[in-house]
């Protein structure tokens, strides 16, 4: 496999993708300012520039979505600073009756030339409380559809089946293995 | 007075700030990608060095924040992603009995040595709905502290007295007046 840079501060995250990918990828951590946006797309892919012109290597970078359909899809890509104000527990207090959600994951891949991206989704449902292992923020909160559980009270090989991140990973991986590199 | 731009896509802020200031000012309207961030001044700052990049004279860019209390401060300087996708009706709806919340205006001007950041803040409360005109979003959901009325129920001049972006234009006039100009 070629030299590529997953870029990413989040250690249970480059866990759980090296898991998904079934083989070592390297790492690194670049301090990269997201833009503002609804279109996780459009981040990932300025997040992609970003990162390869810092390291001027093939990199991954991804990111995660959570629209909530009461709140008109809000936060998606910016509950990240839902996490980091209001909190989980809160979050899942606000919500009434309608507790209907949507998780993506995209991942992009540029390597200079080639920009790709790709996209993992899960419907599901918001949990009236946070429940099980605080691996990632909203993990507590989300029940994904035809399960009872939230993807933090699984094991990461249950979570890593069906998640948004898996989806958008193993999408990726197709893609490296047919691809004949950079 | 100096050649500056103020840098914004957004008529009534320009015609808002023109009055404040008390003279004319140059107006450009660019493409900048905000960072994400909840602090107002990191994106101020960011978005001033951008726009100076792309015109190469001196800049004013203005943004603003909606702090709300019983969220922990969220939404800050994300209220426009709030208005864009939930919208002002469904954010009065969601709050309950603790309605306090805090507006800030931070203003930057960039000359491409000088950066200046200042910032004006009103304390209030987010109505239980949203009432008068549709200036701007969330003007219909604040009422500063003292008022009965929402900001979009004064008149432009009553609320440049007390208003956030008020406080942080003029300390820019006081500035630009006493300072020779790059």
């Amino acid at each position: 496999m070629k030299e590529i840079f997953f870029v990413t501060g989040n250690k249970n995250k480059l866990k759980e993708v090296r898991k998904i990918l079934g083989f070592e990828i390297k790492h690194t951590e670049l301090e990269i300012r997201e833009i503002q946006s609804m279109s996780l797309r459009e981040i990932v892919e300025d997040k992609a520039r970003k990162a390869f012109e810092k390291i001027r290597k093939p990199v991954i970078v991804e990111d995660t979505a959570l629209y909530i359909k009461a709140w008109k899809n809000f936060p998606g890509p910016l509950i990240r600073w839902v996490m980091e104000t209001m909190g989980v527990e809160e979050m899942c207090e606000l919500l009434g009756k309608n507790r209907v959600a949507k998780a993506e994951a995209c991942v992009a891949y540029y390597d200079g030339k080639r920009m790709k991206i790709f996209s993992g989704t899960v419907r599901g449902e918001i949990a009236k409380n946070p429940r099980g292992r605080k691996r990632f923020d909203w993990d507590r909160a989300f029940i994904p559809k035809g399960f009872e559980r939230t993807f933090a009270e699984m094991t990461m090989e249950e979570k890593n089946r069906i998640s948004h991140r898996s989806k958008a990973f193993l999408r990726l991986k197709e893609y490296l293995k047919s691809s004949r590199g950079p």
